[in-house]
């Protein structure tokens, strides 16, 4: 019996000629690319280089939507309406089915970014205008999401196909939230590390807490980053440790 | 036998909840809407709105694509390597059709908004990459220019449907081109003359230069204004009289 | 003795040749111009044109910052690093104190827009972040605020010159804040009744809320819409009114 | 008797804390920083940090304006009314300088960006709105340009001060215009042939084409990139090869 992994990147992000992680190396490895949408980052022709990248490397593709607000990368929460939002929503991934369709690719899945995706862990306003805007686009998209979040209970609740994430590099409370970025612990470096994280996410779905518990998240998908120094680096390491473990990296959809 | 015009205009334009035109009075009277896609006007939410009204009154939809450059309206040509113009073009057609048909609505045709409009009548490589990026997300998408200009014939020659537009307020020279907005002649503000001037594109095509010359242009749609002072007046009363001539008011698609 | 009161609105608006306002009719009757500074809304060449009729008229100017949203015209709160905010706010100044000073003005005071104005009411950290700001450019800055806000405080503890603000057209809750526009009595529409509560604030500092109790909230500026319809004859009555009461529209600087 | 000579380079474009060069590498090499504005690149935050860098470094600061593009990082021409393009140049200098004085720093000289800067070499209205720009902020600014250019008569004849500038790293065709990037020739990349190339501006002002003709440009400065992958590795041997020459950095002003 095999076991899988589907690990993910955020990719498509260059903006104006400047690259934010090295695309074209992360799509040899990673089975899913989270492509921005130019909401955060991203503008459509190193979008569609992106998306052409990950064609000829067979990578499934999400948009990762983003509050609209390239001046904070996506990073910081905005107070939108909630009708706003589904209408951004749609139009991100209308926009980027544009220009995956051109190519002969579909986008499969969306996942929110940033500030978007920790606030609809917990803001249900939220969580409901991206689900809204996500069937208005197509019932047949899947939602990359952080588990044990409001939104995972909304997009369910809607029919829609969740996808359980984990974080191959961060620290985890016990509670099932990440370690704050200001606290120790909050980012996992070794190589090895990671690696086995991303094995014990692979063969149960859970992940160990800072504490030493086990968090039983249920995650089909892992994150690896692709915009830190190392990070291709970092992840080519965990590529290997899961190819001599025998842990097929593939897309969970 | 009964004589038909498509009426068109520029709709969807506002932003952040700041008003361009009285959209909902223009949807009643004209035939075609071309709906801003964001680039030099609209967001998705009120763009989502304009497309419900647009759908309550039957009316067919457009994308109005533009140079991405909001702070000066899509007014202002810009440089762009014609690449980056084609994948823009598509994002933008991909993002309007989202919000469009999830509202049971389809973008029928594109026409080029302001600076990019005016640049594609004589700019090949733009009007290549405009071309392009409409072929990429359809072919059976129409597009509506300029009379004369190269991009009708690199659209026609590419094997797309051009929608020829005149302009019901606008004064032409000689040579098909219109009169600068600096020069007299150049706007024609009385109701009367620009509902004469739509009767004559509806039962001939052509329309008559400010030299008193006949201008053969095969229009099939004419274009008026709902952004400035007293244009849903002024159009009110061109479909008046479009009525009492039995001229009939209806899409070229 | 005669009775004065400093009316203040909101001009600088237009973006891309689309205006919000009638500046030039506002500045005929206001004393106070809180000019855009583009973050919300706002070109500096549309700016640099209501700064010239400021100018022509005497009205002194405030820079109206915002949290740097275009999309939502700077209404939605942003969840801003505070350092950031700070920097912003120093911008913002100074890019409008370079367009005024080249006419001879000088920008005399700050009043934060919309969602900023009203969350440092509250939030202690965007309102230290906007006080740094201020005072980074000048201590001879004047800050115009809600008044019973936290910002109030801040402003005053490090030594600002705080001017209290009331609204002409809007309802109060007997605790001082401003009737949700989705409540009854939000907004006051009636020209006589604006301009009692004009006169009211100009003879003691007051305004009365919607329960029939005076609040006494010591305000010098009363700020006047310019940007719905009829504001413009709303405005022009209400300054008749102050006229035939003796009532002088003067700047509080 | 010592040589010396002013090493430029283009800093503070970090945007969403996404850096395109190592700013405080290249500040500890440069004896003048072209600090971004916002227009092209940079967020206030970000642009502060560069300037107190700068600060530490006792560099040189200058504002590096530009067509108001981040989507094209200001490397389109766009085509400004030339009265929108003044304003928008005061509006930078401006934002900036509030951002300098806040840390005891003067903005000391103006730098067209990209496109711009290119543009204004041969578009005479585009140049003229430069200098009135500069001049409407300060008569004391300097104006760093393309030697040859349209600009450079305007700006001296409207009496500012120019700096003449040289690319270290760019080869020249015979006519003094620089070898496009599509061309052989076009970037130098070897360390010792750039600081030769230093070194010969600092001692005659003049720079040799690609045919071996000796361009009499009168360079006071020359610009070094700081945002090419191995820019800092470069810049420093460019440095040191200056420092065994004994000739000295420093800034032109």
């Amino acid at each position: 019996m095999s076991t899988t992994i589907d690990l993910n990147a955020d990719l498509g992000e260059t903006t104006a000629g400047n690259p934010v992680a090295d695309d074209a190396s992360m799509l040899t490895m990673v089975s899913s690319a989270n492509v921005a949408t130019g909401f955060h980052a991203g503008d459509p022709h190193s979008i569609a280089a992106t998306l052409a990248e990950a064609k000829s490397r067979a990578v499934t593709i999400g948009a990762h939507i983003a509050y609209h607000d390239p001046a904070g990368f996506g990073r910081r929460f905005v107070d939108y309406d909630p009708a706003e939002l589904a209408d951004e929503t749609l139009y991100q991934i209308g926009a980027l089915d544009a220009l995956a369709s051109a190519q002969g690719l579909t986008v499969r899945y969306v996942k929110p970014h940033g500030a978007l995706y920790n606030t609809i862990a917990h803001h249900a306003e939220h969580a409901r205008a991206v689900v809204d805007g996500v069937k208005a686009f197509s019932r047949d998209l899947a939602l990359m999401l952080l588990p044990g979040g409001v939104a995972v209970d909304i997009a369910e609740a809607a029919g829609l196909r969740v996808i359980r994430e984990a974080f191959a590099d961060r620290g985890y409370n016990p509670d099932g939230t990440l370690v704050s970025r200001r606290a120790p612990g909050a980012v996992i470096t070794d190589p090895g590390a990671v690696a086995e994280r991303v094995a014990q996410v692979a063969a149960t779905g859970s992940v160990t807490a800072i504490d030493g518990s086990t968090l039983e998240v249920r995650a089909e998908s892992v994150c690896v980053h692709g915009d830190s120094p190392g990070a291709v680096e970092l992840t080519r390491s965990v590529v290997e440790r899961l190819g001599r473990e025998g842990i097929e990296i593939r897309s969970a959809l």
